[in-house]
């Protein structure tokens, strides 16, 4: 049973390295998930203890992969930049974005008890993933504004949207009424009919979440001397922040330095 | 909040179409796996319950992706075969690759304590994916006989390898008294030495696992009358068997049909 | 001036192998011909000299690249075909298609004057090339067919086009009248209108130019003996016959074989 | 003859588009210029006009192609820049290349009896191509300076070599002496040994060619009034000199810009 005279086929794994000093965004969208949500009761528009595990698979994959300096989370999906200069499997985008989602998926099971302690888990989600590359600093952060702009957009509509619905009507009529409105009319509907400030929204609905490397205090026990020690370490840590003006990435001049 | 400014690193998005009619052929494995059997007390060389729960993620997988025409496992691998007909995702590597591996990944943390109901997962574990195209039937086959070539040869080395550690050498001796010898000296060894019949190791162990879609009887209640109704169906099945020789292939000729 | 430190930008430069084990069609396609036949005086709807001269860049490519084993050419394209065995610089794609068109668009003007003895060339051409992988026999066959009845349809078409031009109609006019027509209707037209029995037009312009290494004695001279030597050797030869049947393929079955 | 039923073959034609907002620089090779340099009796180390036809051809491209904002070229190769915003054929990989490769041999063919009255083209040259992506600015410029020192390394080793030779010793004996020596011993061959001051070497041969638009008078008769009429417009303008520091980049601030 010669392996050998059959190795030939490794010839037919072609190359998929992505070009060198480009930044790589992972992004990973839940398959079905409306069906997902259904099946397993989610609050609407938003479910918090899904949100959270969301962010907390996003905070396994960035302890797992060092080379993710950020994450942005939203809805069903999230993104994952890899620094332009990471040469993270050799930047081979199916290696990249398999392991990432790979870690994702897997840590959604496995976290799921920790936030649903009441609910079992019907059956397993599904992501799927791509790579991207963004040549400048400029591109990844449009990148980025694309998906907050997204995020606040949906989570406007939506809002709106359910507010109508948990008033009565169908989906049907919800959707009729809020076609073609524009957001200052969202805004003025939450208001004046359902008493809501949207600025009063929780930040992680409107903005997403956005996760970072953050220095905090670290408190462990010495090995050697049994005593307490404090050190400081960069935490991934979850934030519901402005990223597309100036302010995030003044305050952060490592994520986008070299 | 204009989404429409940044939609422009839309167009940063390759497209990565595979080659239409070719066989396509998903391989995931198991990333760290050596640490993470360790940190689960697998059995060497084969962890019985490991096997079949990787084949179960396997299945699972088949019932959720129908374009699967079969798949082979070993040890800590799996390769899923797509029709050179399919269209799945409009064949998009990166879209079939992640879908697969993701569901793999979870559904291996979700059916876990149906395997192991005695031990808890201690941390999700991690597959990566790659997608490779086969022009002809022959390339196909030829890959999975690389497959089931390599589970044999390291099944072979494995189980004398730990027969001579569990006779009490260290790692490092029975790699130097492994080292050179052909496979008729292994089972000679295998027999002689610690009286084992390596043809009486289990096929799951000698030949992997492969999973076809085979015609069974499936019984549910009907609907209507309240009655048990019979149907066949085809049902994703884990078979142990030669895939290397024709037999396997002639008696599934819509395998390689169109 | 160290060039070492500027060396890692050779790492930008990605892999582009082609799929082993397709066949590898090379389509050049001339860029502006429109603008080029009138800047030359090219009789319509077919010019003669210039289909020759096609040819002729056709058979100098395949004399310099041994892996094409077919070309197919009609109006200003060529399709060369590299056997789905060959390593030509270990298939990568740009370096195929570049050499085949450099080749192609240099010997065009190095013959130019051979074939058109009595005009001078205003400008050199332009070809662009792509090259596309094509799995089975069949795909192959396929993509021939397509580009034979491409040359039928347009030649049809254009042979009726220019009849009613020549006649005193405007290129409108024709356009107009042509519109919606089926190839029985061009047929007849030719023929009551034209007088022309459109199955007497010649081969080279209904069909396009097959080029195939057929074996022919060639004669030389011995430069030991100073004899004539005369033997049988595989030249690039120049058929406008049909290749959608059997016939073409049933009667060279070395083209399609190992 | 219905062309319908083979069109199917067109999706074989995968995209190659490449990735937006980078530099582009197609490359293009002599293939087998040391044999076409001694079947046309080229001087050695530098023949004027192969090198003055080199860059008429790279001309000839840049006045076909405006997306070209520089060309760099030394001894038998050329390299293009496209401006990182172009979106010449909407970026296609194989598009961009082919044409380029394309007009360069045409036009050496079409151009060569202005540059060798005398001399008779043989058999036309080949040259291949390939297209790089160049994220930043400094990846850009840092690959011309790859190119300008390998430059500046050739034509000094091979200044020495081809002294060497013409003073009478074998070819083999000057690789031998140069083998392992350094740039100031082999300036200081040159000035003690050949009497040569390598930097009154023609700057032509030292730092290769670069040709940018420079604008420049042209002087044409307006159709409407007969009289002669100049206007200022950009040129492919030919130069010989350092691209490597700074003053070449910092003049020519529209280079780089947007």
């Amino acid at each position: 049973m010669a392996k050998s005279k059959y190795e030939y086929v490794k010839q037919f794994e072609l190359d998929d390295s992505l070009l060198p000093n480009t930044w790589l965004v992972v992004r990973i969208d839940g398959r079905g998930f409306h069906k997902f949500a259904t099946a397993h009761g989610f609050t609407k528009p938003n479910d918090r203890p899904g949100l959270d595990l969301m962010n907390a698979c996003a905070v396994a994959v960035m302890k797992d992969i060092q080379d993710v300096v950020l994450a942005y989370g939203e809805s069903d999906e999230y993104s994952f930049v890899l620094h332009r200069s990471s040469n993270l499997y050799t930047r081979r985008a199916s290696k990249i974005a398999s392991t990432v989602v790979s870690l994702f998926a897997a840590s959604y099971v496995f976290l799921w008890s920790r936030h649903f302690p009441e609910k079992t888990l019907q059956y397993p989600p599904c992501f799927d993933a791509r790579v991207v590359c963004y040549p400048s600093d400029s591109n990844l952060r449009d990148y980025l504004c694309w998906r907050q702009a997204d995020c606040h957009i949906n989570n406007l509509y939506n809002t709106c949207f359910w507010e109508i619905v948990h008033s009565g009507r169908s989906e049907k009529e919800a959707e009729d009424e809020l076609r073609g409105t524009v957001a200052s009319e969202k805004n003025e509907m939450l208001f004046s009919r359902f008493g809501i400030n949207y600025n009063a929204v929780p930040e992680m609905f409107r903005k997403g979440s956005v996760v970072v490397r953050e220095e905090a205090e670290v408190t462990s026990l010495s090995a050697k001397t049994g005593l307490e020690v404090v050190r400081r370490k960069r935490i991934p840590t979850v934030l519901h922040v402005d990223i597309i003006g100036e302010e995030f990435w003044k305050s952060r001049p490592e994520l986008l330095g070299s």
